[in-house]
C-alpha cells in the first residue's frame, strides 16, 4: 500500500463521528458485477445478506436478478422473509426444533420458501419436525465440509449416503443438494491458491453428487459461496449456484486477496482525531466500531484498518490503524500525523464485522448526498 | 486451567442461544468487594459504565456507595443521565463543541453534574464553548497520558502547566483535577508488575500536581481507573477517586492477571455445539457474540475464550475456544467431544466487549431465575 489511490474521499455529512458511510455508487458496482459474473458463467446467485443486514440493499440484489437470499440465524432470515422477500437459504446448522419457531410462523403467514443446511442425522431431525410442526415444506442441503472443518459432512465421510438419505427420504422435506461454503480460501496467499481451492471444492462436490446418484439419490443443486471464490476463480461446470456476501462492499481482506481493487471498497468508518502523540494519532473509532476482527475466520491482518484523511487534503500514504482501545483507534502516523479533529476514513479489515455492530449506516450517493438507513438485521444472535 | 473450578454452572433457562448470562450472586459480590476497597483506602468509587452499560447495574454500584458514574461517549453519559444518574465523568477527550450538544441538553433539564476530561488547547475550547452554549458549568480534568500513549498530556510535557491554566482560567470551566488511565497495566506479567504500573501512575500524579501547584493551580483532585490497577495494587496516598469497569463482571484476562479467581467471572455465554468433527466441537457463538478480543487494548490471550459443559454434566477440563468465525466458535474438544446440541458456557477474554455486542442480558439469580434485562447504553457510539 504505497498510495492512497482510491482510498480518500470526502465525507458526506458533518455528523457525529463514528460512523459507516456506503458509498453507493461503489456498492452498486459491486451488485451489479457479481450478478453479471454469475449470469455469464449461468449460475444463479443468492446473496449472503449478514454482509449488509440491509433490506434496501438486499433489494437492490434482487432488482438485478438474485433468486434469493442467504440468511446465517433463523432471527435475521426472519427480517427479510417479513420484508417479503420470498426465497430465503438458511445457511446454518439447525440442531433444535424450536430454533425455527418463529422464522415458520412467519414463513407460513407469507408463503415463503425457506431452505435449511443439515450435516448430521440430529440436524435432519431436528428440521423435519419444526417443519411437520409449522406446516411448512422445507428445502433441505447436505451441507459439505470443504475443508473450512467447520460445519459439514467430509465428501470422504462413510456416512455421507446415510445422512443424506435421511433427508431425501422425508415427507417433509426437499432434498435441494449440496451446500459448502469455502471459508478457508481466506487463507490462500496466491490468486492460484484462490483458484486451487475453488477447483478442488467443486471437484469434492461433483464427485460426492456422483456417489449419491450412484445410490440413487438425485442431487438437484450444488450451492458454494465465498467472496474470494466467486471474484477470484472461474465457476466450475457443475454448481448451480453461488452465495457470495462480502462482494457488496468488500474490505482490506478482498484487497489483500486480490480479488478487488482500492477504488471498490464501498464501506468505510468516518472517524475523527480526539488525541495525538509522538506515535499516535487517535481516532474515535474503537473495537467497538470497527471490530477486532483481522479478516473472515480470524484469518488476515497485522492491523485493524487503513485509514486516511477524509477531509480536503489527500495524504500520499495512507495511515495504519495499529491497535484498538473500545473507543479508540490508534493511528500510527509516523511523523506526519493529521490535526486534532480532523476527520479519518477508515477502510476496515471484515465489513460484515462492521455491520454487525451499528444500528445505522449512511449511504453518500453519487451525488455527494448522505441517507441514514437503518441496519435491518442487525443484533440477531440466535 | 487444568479444572473446570468455579466455572462450570448449569444454566438458568432453556432458551434460544446464544446469550449473555450474568450470574447475580457473583455481580453482587463484585461490586461489593471494590466498594469495600475504596471505601477502606479513603477513595471515591466512580465505576465506568462502559462495561455493563446497564442502568439496573449502575443503581447498584450507586446503592452501595459509588459517588457516580464513568462514560465512555457523550451519548452513552446521557442514556445514564436521562435514567437520574446525577453525576457522571465523561472519560473521553471532546474535541468539537456539538459532541456534547444532546448530553448538555438532558444535563440541563435534570440538573446533572457533568465533568469532561481534556488534553489539548483545542480540547478545553471546545469544552467551554459547550459549556457556555448550554449554560451549564462543566468540570474539566486534565487527562494525563501515565504510558498506554493514546490520550493525555505526558506529564514532563512542557505546555502542562499552559494546558491545564485554560482549564482552571475558564469562567466556564470547574478545574477537576488529574485524572488517568493505566490501560498499559493488562500487559502486566505479574503482580509485581501491576503494582509497579500503579506505583508509578501514581508518583506520576503526585508530581505533577506538585509541579501545577507550584505554579499556583490548586489540584482538587486525582482519579485513577482500571480494574487490573485497582484490585491487584495497593491504592496509593493522594488519589482520591478509582473509576474501574471491568470489575463488575471480570473475564479470562482479570484472570490471566491473576487479580481474581476463576469463581469470580460473573459474565459467560450460553451457547450450543451445531456441529461436530474430529477437531471442533463448533458452537453457535462466533466473533458477533463474543467479539475477537484477545483482551482490552487487544493485550491478552492466544484463544477466544474457555468453554465449559454448561448442562448437567460438569467436565473436568474446559475446553479452549480456538477460532472464530462470525456466527461459529472453534472448540477443540482434544477427543473428548460433547454431543450435537449441548449446551456450553464460554467465559470471554473480554467481558465489556461482549455486553458491546447484545442488546439483552440474562440475569441469573442466586435461586436460579433468569431476568431478560436491556443493555440500555449499547450501540452509543457517538
Amino acid at each position: 500500500m504505497t498510495s492512497s489511490g482510491g482510498f480518500a474521499r470526502t465525507p458526506a455529512l458533518n455528523r457525529p463521528t463514528p460512523y459507516i458511510e456506503i458509498d453507493e455508487a461503489r456498492l452498486d458496482r459491486n451488485l451489479a458485477a457479481m450478478q453479471a459474473r454469475a449470469d455469464s458463467a449461468g449460475v444463479m446467485l443468492r446473496p449472503h445478506t449478514k454482509t449488509h443486514k440491509s433490506i434496501e440493499i438486499a433489494r437492490k440484489q434482487i432488482a438485478l436478478g438474485a433468486v434469493g437470499l442467504t440468511a446465517a440465524k433463523p432471527s435475521e432470515a426472519r427480517v427479510f422473509v417479513e420484508a417479503s422477500f420470498a426465497d430465503v437459504t438458511l445457511a446454518y446448522p439447525i440442531v433444535t426444533a424450536s430454533a425455527l419457531d418463529e422464522l415458520l410462523e412467519s414463513a407460513h403467514a407469507a408463503n415463503a420458501r425457506i431452505a435449511c443446511i443439515a450435516a448430521s442425522p440430529q440436524g435432519v431431525a431436528a428440521i423435519e419436525s419444526a417443519s411437520a410442526r409449522h406446516h411448512v415444506r422445507l428445502g433441505c442441503y447436505l451441507k459439505v465440509d470443504v475443508g473450512l472443518r467447520r460445519v459439514g459432512v467430509l465428501p470422504s465421510d462413510t456416512k455421507v449416503v446415510e445422512i443424506t438419505r435421511l433427508i431425501a427420504d422425508s415427507p417433509h422435506l426437499t432434498f435441494s443438494g449440496l451446500l459448502s461454503h469455502a471459508g478457508h480460501v481466506y487463507a490462500a496467499a496466491s490468486r492460484d491458491e484462490i483458484v486451487a481451492v475453488a477447483g478442488r471444492e467443486a471437484k469434492d462436490l461433483l464427485a460426492l453428487k456422483s456417489v449419491l446418484e450412484g445410490s440413487g439419490i438425485v442431487v438437484p443443486q450444488i450451492s458454494t459461496g465465498a467472496t474470494p471464490t466467486a471474484l477470484g476463480a472461474p465457476i466450475a461446470d457443475g454448481i448451480n449456484e453461488i452465495r457470495p456476501g462480502n462482494y457488496a462492499f468488500l474490505d482490506l481482506t478482498a484487497l489483500r486477496l486480490n480479488v478487488c481493487q482500492p477504488g471498490d471498497i464501498a464501506l468505510s468508518v468516518v472517524t475523527r482525531v480526539v488525541a495525538l502523540n509522538d506515535r499516535y494519532a487517535v481516532v474515535d473509532a474503537g473495537s467497538k466500531a470497527l471490530s477486532s476482527d483481522l479478516g473472515p475466520h480470524g484469518i488476515g491482518a497485522s492491523g485493524f484498518g487503513i485509514a486516511v484523511a477524509g477531509g480536503s487534503s489527500i495524504v500520499e500514504r495512507p495511515y495504519r490503524v495499529e491497535r484498538l482501545s473500545e473507543e479508540h483507534g490508534f493511528v500510527a502516523h509516523e511523523g506526519k500525523p493529521p490535526a486534532i479533529g480532523d476527520l479519518l476514513r477508515v477502510f476496515p479489515n471484515h465489513s460484515c464485522a462492521v455491520m454487525a455492530q451499528f444500528d445505522h449506516y449512511l449511504v453518500r450517493s453519487p451525488a455527494g448526498e448522505g441517507r441514514m438507513m437503518c441496519i435491518d438485521a442487525r443484533g440477531c444472535f440466535t
